[in-house]
């Protein structure tokens, strides 16, 4: 155990995270980006990309409840899944505890994340080897363009527009997106912080409104990203997310989350004054 | 402006937070703590008190909005209102906008915060010199244990169980506030985070549940606070927060928030589900 080892996320240099590591458990270059797994005090195990914290053990369960089962709940029978990035495993794992999925299909672009977490994070990877689950080491633009295979519900669990993940905010991906979803489905993508990146969830907002009939966006709250308050954009062929959700559904369903039931399904769409305020053209609540 | 000076709020050794500092526009040390204000690139002039951050300009309406606003639209007709501490004045700001409240009545401990505040942080403090405040320097503990006068709210705006708000966690305090309410009273405290601190939480409201009839807890995020989500607990002897609020109220008031509307009155509520969990008994949703 190291005395004074810290991982430290920046923003610019106007803000900084930092937390203290008790061991470096992987750090590795890939073509894509910086992958490092390290032990913290507070948070135990914790995955980050280019020096961004992408999980921790602590709280994952937030991030991959509220990415996965709010559209698995809002479709009324999703059978295929695709999930984009989300190499860590956690949005699978979340995805394959509904017993209507037949098959997911995950998309991830960098072996050595899904690697480093297979090995160091079972937490989040434990499900990488169901049968239910294609794992295809591949780039996901190139997927969604080349696929004829439909799904109800895709998930975008991208890190943010920089490094590999930046053409996961173009309006081609999300035709092609759109071209992969049945017609009754879904899209849910990591949203960005309506504090920090409101600029970019216009953006990701306006994109989806060209594409899809009903979008709309939800928060949630994470311990290690910038600000806490984090969203998840939806673009939907038919469902809406809160007129269209059966609550009957979650308990029929007999699952139990340690983060998401029916009420923050519904809570998770009030949005604040000021987001209504700047993003109000692109959100049907 | 300095080149390369950061203000970093720590959690032991385990976790810190820090901002850039442009400028450090006041430093004291009161009989009860240390007052900083400064000018941060990020969130505008922020107050610390013992190196905890208390308020940052960018996001203060957040808290602001959600412990005064709750309270006073779940009241029918909050008259009179009192403030422990909240030295900055945001608080009170927020209270002053209800046109139903006669007379705010706010006992903060340490002059210095309200006079820094006064004197650097206008955004928060702009409502001091409203007629119908009353703003007493001295102990909460002993104006609840004293007073003869009745509230129909009272806030609870304190700073962490460490320091000068240590007492505000007890049981005698929550006696007197209940003492000091009207038959319909409602109390609201600055409740922890429900990651780091679900012991402290689950400490106050079990104090709460001696003394009052309906205790429940809301949510909400702030920039700035370890973990991002944060809650308040509510006391209350007649009205459910919930159960007995009515959106017309805030609709018909007129007033808009920059944080605060009816959609998340209501969601505020929605609990998680480890949090239900962790303290269920003490929660009446």
């Amino acid at each position: 155990m190291y005395s004074n080892l810290y991982v430290e996320e920046k923003m610019e240099d106007k803000y900084a995270i930092k937390f203290k590591v008790n061991k470096v458990l992987f750090s590795g270059k890939s073509p894509f980006q910086t992958v490092d797994v390290v032990e913290t005090e507070l948070l135990g195990k914790m995955l980050l990309n280019d020096g961004l914290i992408m999980v921790s053990e602590r709280d994952e369960f937030v991030y991959h409840d509220m990415i996965a089962h709010v559209p698995l709940f809002t479709h009324p029978n999703p059978k295929k899944v695709l999930v984009i990035g989300g190499g860590d495993g956690g949005t699978a794992r979340e995805v394959l505890r509904h017993k209507s999925v037949e098959k997911c299909v995950m998309v991830e672009i960098d072996e050595m994340v899904v690697n480093a977490c297979k090995e160091f994070i079972p937490q989040t990877s434990s499900a990488l080897n169901d049968p239910r689950l294609e794992l295809i080491i591949g780039d996901g633009i190139k997927y969604v363009n080349e696929t004829t295979e439909k799904f109800d519900v895709i998930l975008v669990d991208s890190t943010d527009p920089i490094g590999p993940a930046e053409p996961l905010f173009n309006i081609s991906f999300y035709k092609d997106i759109e071209k992969c979803l049945s017609d009754d489905g879904i899209v849910v993508s990591q949203g960005e912080s309506p504090f920090y990146f409101d600029e970019m969830q216009k953006k990701l907002l306006g994109i989806k409104k060209e594409v899809f009939p009903i979008t709309t966006l939800y928060n949630f709250s994470n311990l290690t990203y910038p600000g806490g308050l984090w969203s998840f954009t939806v673009g939907s062929k038919k469902y809406h997310p809160v007129k269209d959700f059966d609550q009957e559904r979650v308990t029929n369903s007999g699952l139990t989350f340690e983060y998401y039931n029916s009420g923050i399904h519904q809570a998770a769409f009030a949005i604040p004054s000021f987001m209504r305020q700047n993003l109000g053209e692109y959100i049907q609540e």
